[in-house]
């Protein structure tokens, strides 16, 4: 029985059950067969598109060159590294047969690749003159979790991870930053409208092997964090383990500096839970497969004509648009399935608007209905899509800000964190105090310096904002 | 010791020594760890993101939207269509362990997808209002395979899926038909000049599950077929193990008709073994990850200069170009790796050419090389990259003609086959021809009418193309 809001769950009453059912309601993902694992259906999929091309032309424009690496690496590969292999060990898939025949080694499905590219690096890289090495594959990787939720962890999942070699720390550090910055802050604030912190991890939330991980985090309508892209500093530690040297320009041999960094598909989950409200989804237009839905109202030749001619116009501006001419189907049960599925901007066509030579433009963004001459359509269709992402920029700001507390005490992060991020002096929470924090479900999600920029160093007198995690 | 052909095996010499050796030389890919395994190095990646590029536009015009399904299956979903799980079997990698435990029931590595897609079209599939369903899906998928070789037959390789459902026999036929004309002919020929023969596969070449495999074959350097794309008409087959039935326009329940059909990165191996000659790769233009390098021939500034502006007027007019500076390598070594790589354009900038303000054009085609005045470069490299395909394609076609022989009997086509093709009719082969053909390392490549167009029916008449295959 369809409610005003499609029959959703308000947010405010139950965010995990809304996220469900906007889930599956836009039609968007659902579990598979196989425990953990995702079927992303052609809505969901098609948003993910659009992210890997928004990604994929910052990552090329850093300087990384595309590559695929297999998806079976020997088990033994893992060990080279010790604290690589101690957090991945508990998630992985093993295959142990082959061609209907067990096979001599184990095979890991991989959970990350830094051991077989690594392998690799150390075959290419002989003099300075190979360096810097920067190779991005987009990949499914595997890790065996036992909680999932669509996007946001899931036993299979789709993603991107850049490997890179440097001959030296400055170098790979300023990479690891400019790959948090250029690719992952800006395609997350400028293509989805999701305000970020960036800033780095504490040494237990770091990634296992990394020196160094950078991340961007952004608050969910709920006021928990996700973390939404990750850049790591791996320091020598793969270049020791994997023996990756190379003869400088004075003929000495020595060790790579690398980074490695990835961004995968809880970014969808991302998007549904920043900017979603009680009537689902709200797509920034750079994200949206379809960005105006152009709905005939009733069948009727003269209005699907006009439906036609007003699509045509809209896409010859550039813009992506479907036209809905289903018309055996309600209106408003189509109405409520492009609001739920986010579509930014819908033109309801029909006989008495266009007797006046008008169409009514819907706004997904605050559901704001307004008749708009014809002749003004696209005009007026693009103006609203050029403004959407800044408007649910601005809303998602506001909402960080609201639920952001600054405090003292552990004790006050620990109140402050169980609705929204705590700020607080990194000096005061330390280890103990991450304990603590970590009885109450709350973790560190990044340092910064206290004007709430990258920190690079002292570590005295960082800030650290804090909450709960997806 | 860099021979005049950069040291590679000539192809009339060792075609097999001569592919490994430009797969190697130009960087395109080399052996996993894991046996059979691939990686895909810069250079043959981006050559695949282009025959994505081209491959996708054509199946999303086409209607098929893009979706992921899970890498892992569970193993009793093979065994629900008793053909493809006969076809499949041999060649499955299990998981066996996930997460430290032992699972309860293993899980298959895909194959293919056939089995979870359809599990699912059975859930999304009520009325004929949901039809057609057209889904395509990029992904990698294991086949554990003993004879492997790279980018040509490997363990896990990257490919395209597409998987539809339709109301009628006759809809799924055209569809199947559509994909293999306008995606995979057109990409194959428009796109990488590849002359490819289209028709149907004899039953014991047919797709494991389908009731008619289309293809497109093409044939290589040294007379042997590679299978280039295929579309499989599935019939009910699926519909009926899976239990995919729609509500008709009268209400009655009807089992769906479907398609299933996939390209993959051996369409890389197609290309250096279509068009390569002595020296190496010969790319067309579309699917050069670079089309024009600009190099410059000795270190000096003015040169420098010079090329980077000679590219960034090359960039302004739309064409992929990279500058090659590395003066420190020889000159001779450089402009044998661009050549092994199969660049279709070189322009040498070197001080004496830039006095006459001049520079070299090389073109890849038939390597020649002629001084172009500075202010008619552009020109002259937009005209020679708009020629390269038809030449190339010009080419392999005249080649498959010289080696395709029209002959009566399996004896004579025996004698044929060995070094090309022999075109004979189907009824002078049958079933017992095909044994006597496989036992020569022969199989029917595909079934065609008389006049080489696609065969719906007749299958009197039919001719048989017959040779060796990859």
């Amino acid at each position: 029985m369809p409610s005003d809001k499609g029959g959703l769950t308000p947010r405010a009453e139950d965010f995990p059950r809304w996220y469900q059912e906007v889930v599956a309601g836009a039609e968007m993902a659902e579990n598979g067969p196989v425990r953990g694992t995702m079927v992303i259906r052609p809505w969901g999929f098609g948003i993910w598109e659009l992210l890997v091309d928004e990604l994929d032309r910052r990552i090329k424009e850093a300087g990384a060159e595309g590559a695929y690496f297999p998806l079976f690496i020997p088990e033994s590969f893992l060990r080279l590294e010790a604290s690589h292999v101690e957090g991945f060990s508990p998630e992985l898939a093993v295959v142990t047969h082959g061609g209907g025949k067990e096979l001599d080694e184990p095979i890991v499905v991989r959970p990350t690749s830094e051991t077989v590219v690594n392998h690799f690096f150390a075959k290419w890289i002989q003099s300075y003159r190979d360096l810097p090495l920067a190779i991005n594959q987009w990949s499914n990787v595997v890790r065996w979790e036992m909680r999932t939720r669509l996007f946001l962890r899931t036993t299979e999942f789709l993603w991107q991870e850049g490997h890179t070699a440097h001959s030296t720390e400055q170098e790979a550090t300023a990479y690891a930053l400019r790959i948090l910055r250029d690719v992952y802050l800006d395609t997350v604030e400028t293509a989805a409208g999701i305000p970020a912190l960036i800033g780095h991890k504490t040494e237990r939330e770091r990634f296992a092997g990394a020196v160094r991980t950078w991340t961007s985090e952004g608050m969910m309508g709920d006021g928990k964090a996700l973390q939404l892209g990750t850049s790591h500093e791996l320091g020598q530690n793969f270049a020791r383990a994997f023996d990756i040297q190379f003869s400088d320009e004075t003929g000495a041999q020595q060790f790579v500096w690398q980074t490695s960094w990835g961004a995968s598909t809880r970014l969808v989950g991302a998007l549904i839970m920043a900017h979603g409200d009680d009537f689902g989804l709200r797509l920034p237009p750079a994200l949206a497969p379809s960005q105006v839905v152009v709905m005939v109202v009733k069948e009727d030749e003269a209005t699907e004509r006009a439906a036609a001619a007003i699509a045509a116009d809209l896409k010859a501006a550039g813009i992506r648009v479907r036209v809905d001419d289903r018309t055996e189907t309600g209106f408003g049960r189509r109405a409520i399935d492009w609001e739920r599925k986010g579509v930014p901007v819908r033109v309801e066509v029909g006989p008495r608007d266009l007797a006046e030579d008008k169409a009514v433009v819907v706004l997904r963004h605050d559901r704001s209905k307004s008749p708009v001459a014809l002749s003004a359509l696209v005009a007026e269709v693009e103006s609203a899509l050029g403004r959407t992402t800044e408007l649910l920029y601005d809303e998602a700001l506001a909402f960080r800000k609201e639920r952001t507390t600054t405090v003292d005490t552990v004790d006050e992060a620990i109140e402050a964190g169980a609705t929204g991020f705590a700020v607080l002096p990194w000096s005061a929470v330390g280890d103990a105090g991450e304990d603590r924090l970590a009885e109450a479900g709350i973790t560190v999600r990044c340092l910064q310096s206290p004007d709430g920029s990258l920190a690079e160093g002292e570590e005295d007198s960082l800030i650290a904002v804090v909450g709960k995690a997806y």
